[in-house]
């Protein structure tokens, strides 16, 4: 029996909550994808390469109801304005009034455009994530984040706004591509890494298997990852208090390598996984990680096929001017989430810019 | 001394409250334009028409902020997603922080933008609104709602966003153009109609005045319009449960007017005067109003010089199309903001689109 598999969290945010279904064949389970809609009119919005495989499963579900698609570019290139505004065009040629239901189905930038346009379409819409890439199961599609990029800066643009519901299908990690699996586990292994030491030694015993996609490893992978991020969401759902900060470990340097670099050369959580292993060497620096702590840091994402380094062309004055402003700093002291120890995070202000250089350029 | 006519009156919206300033000279009052910055860094938004008139008033008063300034083009017309991506464009250059002030100093366009660039800029930072229309001061600066335009649509685009506050000078009116102090005073009128027989019959009384330009009948009637939509939208603050709906009087007509005659045709306050005259004669259609009401409102809109018929060339057809999918509209059924009486304003739903074509062609 397919259900018997599912698992359900929820994230506990007053008459904002939502649940998170994890489970194989979600994608095709009518009662659960129904059981969220607002009324009669659905609009998926997906891009070229997910909307092949799996737009054909989704759409028959939706035979009562008014279902119309909007199938985006491929890349984190083409999450600005400019096609955000090709899902506006579709809602209203199709006349999608407040009460329809948008519904993501693809990876993060999916997930975070769908987000943004449900959270801006007549003020305020609901929606649906039907994350398709390990990333968007265990990050973008849940928490409430939406956004999209601005040549000046990653996610500078966006929104906080709650989807209805998260649907988890694992069946679907089946055809995506190594690189983005690999990417996926980077932001798996920063959620160990921000506050559960135990689920980070169950990685490093398991990363063989995730690499390999065996079923029973990457649904524990998910559920725990989920589990720690809708708990973090739950007690800081604006990012207010610090504490949702720490699931920006590794992204203060990843963001900025993302932006020098130009965004699509490296993906999201390439660029998370070498932003880590610079946030170790500076809570090295500070005094908090030994040597070796910063090694089981590298060797854990060397195993899931990540890189550790930054690329030999990046210029650190730029990346340097790019963190600057970074959306997490509150001012213009540089601020980063740090570790006191492998599992327990921490936000970091007052850093040296100086100190951040001779990191950046001994990495 | 100034500050003894000031008025404030308060928008009850819990820990999103805020205070709404009504006086003469409140521009250059530094301590009130002061007292609700966020932090060291202020981005003022206007345009290049109100620019000229009163930049160089407003901006030396943050000798001690870092003080930048956006000039957007003049006119509904611009009112888009292009045109709020030059204010995200300012923030970035200029390296705004989550902890900054955008200031809208402007009409209605200016408010509306500058609070949704301030709702997505960094998903959420502070703003105040400056309005400089009457339209602005009375409307589209108090209750949050911002937004953009489609090309399918009228503010299709938008966030429910609060300010931290409204500074409305009374002695910027002095330089607003006569067409757009009509059109003011039209959602003057309008605010009357909702809920407020006593003031409709004073407003008839002092019309004359308000179009000369009267100081005292000009405060007083922003005074009261301001009093009765911040006690509508503390109700009622994301339009759901139909009391904010009110508001929209004669706007679902109206907003078609402007789709159909392309934005910056008509002013916005013109298309709600002759969009109220269509309500109030649908009103009659329903036996709530009489004969004599139905004239009482057209001679008040004449008396503010505002048009009560629609234009010769507009196609019916193509009006009922753009009311579809007007955005007050829960599901394809037609719904209208009508008056059981003048002072008493009510949602009413399934509107026959028979009878609605039966109006227009009467018009």
């Amino acid at each position: 029996m397919k259900q018997m598999t599912m698992r359900i969290l929820t994230v506990e945010l007053g008459n904002r909550s939502y649940p998170i279904y994890i489970g194989k064949s979600l994608l095709t389970n009518a009662e659960i994808v129904q059981r969220h809609l607002v009324a009669d009119q659905v609009m998926i919005v997906t891009n070229e390469t997910v909307g092949k495989l799996y737009l054909q499963q989704l759409k028959p579900l939706f035979k009562t109801q008014q279902c119309d698609v909007v199938i985006l570019p491929d890349g984190e290139q083409h999450k600005n304005l400019d096609t955000l505004n090709a899902v506006f065009d579709a809602l209203l040629t199709y006349k999608h009034r407040r009460n329809t239901t948008l519904i993501a189905l693809g990876g993060g930038v999916v997930c975070d455009m769908t987000g943004f346009a449900a959270a801006c379409y007549q003020r305020g819409v609901a929606f649906l994530q039907i994350p398709t890439s390990l990333l968007a199961q265990v990050d973008a599609s849940i928490g409430g984040k939406t956004a999209v990029n601005h040549p000046l800066g990653k996610n500078m643009i966006g929104a906080f706004h709650q989807p209805r519901a998260v649907i988890i299908d694992t069946g679907l990690l089946a055809t995506l591509p190594e690189r983005e699996l690999y990417a996926g586990l980077a932001e798996v292994i920063k959620t160990a890494l921000i506050q559960d030491a135990e689920f980070f030694t169950w990685l490093e015993k398991n990363m063989t298997r995730l690499v390999h996609r065996d079923d029973e490893a990457l649904a524990m992978a998910i559920e725990r990852s989920c589990a720690i991020k809708a708990k973090i969401v739950a007690e800081d759902e604006y990012e207010i208090s610090g504490k949702r900060a720490l699931l920006n470990l590794g992204h203060t340097f990843g963001h900025a390598i993302e932006q020098v670099m130009g965004y699509g050369s490296w993906l999201h959580g390439e660029a998370v996984a070498t932003g880590m292993v610079l946030a170790a060497k500076l809570s090295q620096d500070m005094g908090w990680l030994a040597e070796q702590d910063v090694e089981r840091v590298k060797n854990i994402l060397l195993a899931a096929h990540l890189p550790i380094r930054l690329p030999e062309s990046i210029q650190y004055d730029k990346m340097l001017a790019a963190m600057a402003v970074d959306k997490k700093l509150q001012s213009s002291q540089l601020k980063f989430v740090l570790l006191k120890a492998l599992g327990d995070a921490q936000l970091v202000s007052n850093i040296d810019a100086a100190k951040v250089r001779q990191v950046l350029e001994a990495n």
